[in-house]
């Protein structure tokens, strides 16, 4: 491990990238040197003015660009990438990223598993990045983490495995405004399905965790199926960001399956909703041995995703240089 | 992956031997080429004689040693080594198999983290295995997953950890008659701390795998304390391999602790004894956000360091030469 602190780029300053940013300026090994975030209203500003009061203190100030971040001779090691969900809509921010010699750990959903929403793009950042000896990897908790590297690791010890079922309940109530937006509570159910028919609401990354699943399985799936309900709220409930009535949609039940031409499946479900009273994680393997994991109660989705990032970044420091997956870098874990 | 299957060599067949050339068989991307073991009541068999009668069938003859398995230009790509549990007891099998360009996955469990009980037959071995390009790495399920591996996975979506708990309990009962020896069943308690004094029985691996945890989150321990005490049985208990009365020794509580020197603690408690009620295993990690996993039922040991053994083969083929450990592999999974 490096003897000098690595120095960070927080790219992104939404809840996710801020919440990077405090656990960046708490982590020991970690140094913050550059903030960027194209909100106008941030320009300029102390990062330090809008972070907690025990967050230990920071001159950085908000740029509005990364060349103006760099501008005066800084260097950094790492990037965390927290912006937006799509490849499409990250890739120019992910090169100029590279082209300035930053690994980059990233919280865009469709970057688990590139290649399945975006293979075009994929190619080209996989270019970029070896060009400039740098490395990517976009992960978090969800994808990221519960749904597919854990269920990975956990199959490490059985074979012949036929079936992996795993299961997450998150209770959004727990989880920031724009998270219980992103799953629909409050709108009617007729609203969610005009929504989600247009692909504005749901947890973006179901299929990437499946086809992250599939790959490390070294299963080609033939078939695969997404889908999309609301979950309606049996009684009402209010949190701090939304009011929900009884039959309204309290959040979604996306499930996603895939099945092999031999008969081997692997099914995803994923509820998110305000109110959920089990919130938790499950992951059940079909296989020699079977292997039943849970997680008692739940493992918190912000926070965790969060943990994530910041624990990537030895991983991606010492991957080597490319776009790279959870399959291709050392044992993800804690630092 | 590789079109061809990959050619195994099975060396030693004990029980978790045979169960692990019965894996390969059966396994549609391995081929079984050579098998070795120096009982000299196997030498020259056909191995399917002493196989289950639904184990595809093979033509391998065991044979005394490795150059007379290798002799008839039999080419492999990686060797299963399963023979004993102390690193200078097997360095000259490794350092063979090394020099006959074999990769090797080992089930001694002082490999699992070998700098700690053989520093220096680490370094032979791992100059052996650079010499001669192959990689050599040591795991199974306890240790080198349960307690290591997992939990050090499980810390990935945490941060600011100050405590990892992990905790085994595993019916002996249920296991080969040889390890309800070694965990002492049917002792008198002062048998039993006779022989655990000379370390004749116990469970070997549990500092390594604290070991391997503390490296892999980069913490230097300051203190360790290792303890082995047994686990008296209750009532009567009679299993295939032993009869135990009540007060007599059950198992073995072995547990492992060391501490940093700024506070952060980890705890291993390994519980295996005939008559365990409630088998299972149980990560906590106190860290943000904190973590806990429990596995249901618990994961079957001796079959589950079977499929773990076989898993790493295409983890150890990928790896770049040299002695490795479970820090610096891709991800561990079933293929």
């Amino acid at each position: 491990m490096s003897e000098r602190p690595w120095r960070v780029v927080q790219f992104g300053l939404g809840p996710i990238g801020v919440a990077c940013a405090i656990a960046v300026l708490r982590h020991p090994k970690l140094e913050l040197v550059a903030a960027v975030d194209q909100d106008p209203g941030l320009e300029g500003r102390a990062l330090g003015a809008f972070l907690p009061m025990d967050v230990p203190s920071s001159d950085v100030v908000v740029a509005p660009d990364l060349g103006e971040a760099l501008e005066e001779g800084v260097s950094a090691d790492v990037a965390i990438h927290t912006t937006q969900s799509r490849i499409p809509q990250v890739r120019s921010q992910l090169e100029a990223l590279c082209q300035s010699g930053l690994n980059v750990v990233s919280s865009c959903e469709e970057l688990l598993w590139p290649r399945l929403a975006a293979p075009q793009d994929a190619e080209a950042l996989d270019a970029c990045a070896r060009e400039h000896g740098v490395s990517i990897i976009g992960s978090g908790v969800n994808p990221g983490f519960v749904l597919d590297t854990l269920a990975l690791v956990a199959s490490a010890p059985s074979v012949d495995v036929k079936r992996i079922d795993a299961r997450r309940v998150v209770d959004a109530a727990s989880r920031r405004g724009p998270l219980q937006k992103k799953v629909g509570a409050g709108l009617s159910e007729a609203e969610f399905r005009g929504l989600a028919a247009e692909k504005r609401l749901g947890h973006v990354g179901l299929v990437e965790s499946l086809a992250l699943l599939a790959a490390g399985l070294g299963w080609s799936l033939e078939r695969t199926e997404e889908k999309l309900e609301p979950k309606l709220a049996d009684a009402a409930i209010k949190t701090e960001h939304v009011d929900v009535s009884a039959g309204q949609v309290a959040g979604i039940h996306h499930t996603a399956s895939g099945w092999t031409a031999d008969g081997r499946e692997l099914h995803l479900d994923l509820q998110m909703y305000v109110g959920a009273a089990e919130p938790g994680d499950e992951i059940e393997i079909a296989g020699n041995p079977p292997i039943h994991l849970k997680s008692v109660g739940g493992i918190a989705g912000d926070t965790a995703t969060t943990s994530m990032l910041i624990n990537l970044i030895p991983r991606i420091l010492e991957a080597p240089p490319g776009l790279r997956t959870m399959l291709d870098i050392g044992l993800p874990r804690s630092f």
